[in-house]
């Protein structure tokens, strides 16, 4: 139905006409090649391991065990990465639109922390946005249904968007009321310390989290705080309504797109099922039923 | 479709006639001259500002740097507010009925917080009400949309509304006497120390917010309380379902009335289902139904 | 459209025939004279005060200050209902048909706890069961659109009774053996110290309420209860998804229902809106609508 | 409609021909003769008696007043299970289809705890697994109406799991970031002690679950959880929209399938809309359309 969204599809960043900039381009940027699709494979592989390595080194015990192995397998998967993003740059045409496409800030990110780390240490944590370059497997792998149901998703909550931005800030207003409510009654002695703190406690209670970590000690806040739950329990349903409302229509809609295409040859009514052989409004024998691949995802 | 609701379209104080209230009426009351416009964008600044300089002020370190600064600016917009609240009540043509109106209170009661806190400190904090005078921006910016958006959410909640107060009414008897048993099986030692407590930790239960403050300690409560938390996922489904239900139902409402580009040509009526044959409105035989892309986005 | 049910519509305990009898069941058991509407409200503000007193009464502070005069009290309602309670068995024809209804049982229920506690103290809370006997209010006010609404949510809630049964079951099965896991990975020291303390853990973790009494501390423990909350996460939406499209074809049903008396009298085609004034079928003119109040809530 | 799934009607692992296997195998593998059932309903005694041994065994206070007497019921429980898989294994014709199936699992999984505890003393409570065996319960009592509600729900989920499947790895990367994110804004002082840590306390953020066990201390981190939290609250929708959308299809499926009254009278095909005049299948014309109240409930 609708054209798969650009950044997901093989980009457009200009393809080389010849020469090893070609070889190289076919084989990063593309995955139809036996080479390309051993490069993508890797370079998944290398991004798993190396969000893993960042996660064993931040637990405490495994540092101080291999803590200079695991540094030194970073610095291998960052210098890895950045000679991939120079050759990206390089063999594309047009390198200026590639560094400011979104995959591009994202490969450049992706090596940044390493660098940085050697002036601010406490950055060095943020390699694990290289997850996000995990989402270039669903072009790899032409996981095109997926990229559909994405799309579905997306466009469900897209076309529900302005009902969730109107939402939100109506929510918004009143946790900040509740809040400075709630910071007023309770005080500052039983952990409702400042306004702005409050509003935190009024965010994790109405989204019904409850974290639990301050809570209200008086009766009159314990008051508040139960109506603030019925609340958000009564208010939890209207983003739910919201989207599912959307949801059902699109799915609906699919449905309803579906068998349009069959048409009775005589009174050209529409809207047959796809069991019927005759039409149902003049009788006439239909046209054989196919079932169209695009429309039935 | 519904006509916007007067409390968020152009108020209806009077409008005075000719002269210095007439202008003031024009930059203050309305967004369509060049004045207003700036007149409203800087009262909607002023506003967040304000609010910034409440929660600032609420965080103990930084009162202790900046106290003086920050009450000194909050006094500064109380006066601009008050002033502005009395510019109002003069420039229209019939005050009482603009300072009994929702804008009205609002706006006063946005004010007041400062003045009582003279006498009552602790009520300094309550300015942050100042947040509900933004319900204007709709106004201001002319989000027609927007507004449209909040009636559709509105409408849903109003035609659930008798439904969710039932719903409500049960889960209080629920809630009332299962916080009654916690209390008996639990016990003062358990931190059950009495009904209302026992209630509020009810409702913190079913709602699933889990605040943990309060928690069964005997194997009796913890199974009462398991059975709760199944209970409270059972019946969170409840207004889901109703809102949901009613929001699908409005949506299904606007589609269907979408294709009213299905226009009679004898007397001009709108909205003929797609199989129609006859206008309702006058008898005359529709032009042939003709599906529009554009209305079934 | 469905007939009330007969447990919130007037009872038929058997009406006596004549003599103080008739008299005292048509202020007791109906609320169409006047004396039997006064006694209805009395009776509905000594409930909703008898209940306050209790609860006023389980609070320490209140409970020192006030003690003598709330135990009075409580005494006085006690009195006061159990008199109520013979006086009904008296006054109609088949008292063991009361007593055994659902009202007369928890008429019975709401004055027992008092005389109990003589012997068991600690069930002296349990009055509050006395709430219940507020359901009689919707039969006193004869709010017969409530009634609608609350069978409205019983219909869906029991035609979708049989899904939720075997869907808690599964749920059931799940967090048995998640619990038995937790006990097992987690052990005695980290807080999961049997199994049914998993298990009770285990619901409180699915259904998202994490009080957080007790919590994982091992890293094991950690993703597995990582699974469970995504896992909790994912099936909380199959409950509501029961609901709400139980709820949904219900409206759509009551909304269908609707206007199918509306007809056209000549070619006999339903289904014609309330605004069409000739038939969208043949043409011919339709007979003037008429809203009917009872297809309307 | 759909065809009961094969692993839970009557198993097809080979029905001995003659002799005593195959009275055997009548009595344990059907339910249709008397000693089938008794057969059947001693064995779901005895699976949930098991459990409620092995669940009284971890309470520490029961383990030590009745351990020996517990240990030995297990014991017991464990000779008859592995007596009766043996008898499983040996009546049937082809006993490594069964010994291989989704049942012959569970049976050897069910008994295996047991043994194992006398090495791996810490496997023990493992053996509340067995509850799984009572997923036999809906073949043993011929519910077929609850294995139809099974299937609807697994119909359901079935058709929207690719959906969630492509939710849940989003979910997945925001997680992941968003807990490295509150990794290095809170530091291990605060709790978060490594990524991983800080990624299942992401996850109990956005899942609304909300231990507390973990909790944001500094200001920065509590603006970040704010967002995460109102962000979970907002993708909540987006499972329970997908299941209920799929469920509320299957559900108008199943209506629309229901008035398979409306019959052509001359090649008795079924199924025809309520709008249709003529068979779908032959052509000829169809019998007027009646709605028929029992299709409506």
């Amino acid at each position: 139905m609708a054209k798969p969204s650009s950044s997901l599809s093989t980009p457009h960043y200009g393809k080389p006409l010849a020469g090893w900039r070609l070889r190289w381009y076919t084989i990063i940027f593309e995955a139809d090649t036996r080479a390309g699709r051993v490069f993508d494979l890797s370079l998944i592989a290398l991004i798993l391991l190396s969000i893993a390595v960042v996660m064993a080194d931040s637990v405490q015990a495994i540092h101080q065990s291999h803590g200079p192995m695991l540094n030194g397998a970073e610095w291998l998967f960052t210098v890895l990465f950045t000679a991939e993003y120079i050759a990206r740059l390089l063999c594309v045409r047009k390198p200026l639109q590639y560094a400011t496409s979104f995959f591009g800030i994202i490969d450049l990110v992706a090596v940044l922390p390493t660098y940085l780390a050697l002036f601010f240490p406490e950055l060095h944590a943020l390699i694990d946005v290289r997850v996000l370059r995990l989402l270039r497997v669903f072009r790899v792998f032409k996981l095109a249904a997926y990229v559909a149901e994405y799309q579905f998703l997306g466009r469900a909550l897209a076309a529900s968007g302005r009902k969730i931005l109107v939402f939100l800030s109506a929510v918004l207003m009143v946790v900040l009321v509740m809040g400075t409510v709630m910071y007023v009654v309770e005080g500052q002695t039983n952990g409702f310390t400042s306004i702005p703190t409050s509003v935190y406690w009024a965010i994790s209670t109405v989204t019904t989290v409850g974290f639990g970590d301050i809570t209200p000690k008086t009766d009159l806040g314990r008051l508040i705080a139960s109506f603030m739950m019925l609340m958000g329990w009564g208010i939890l349903a209207v983003p739910t309504g919201i989207v599912t409302a959307e949801m059902a229509a699109q799915r609906q809609m699919q449905v309803s797109q579906a068998p349009t295409t069959r048409t009775c040859h005589e009174c050209l009514s529409e809207g047959h099922g796809p069991g019927a052989d005759f039409c149902s409004s003049c009788g006439a024998r239909l046209p054989p039923y196919q079932q169209h691949a695009d429309t039935a995802s």
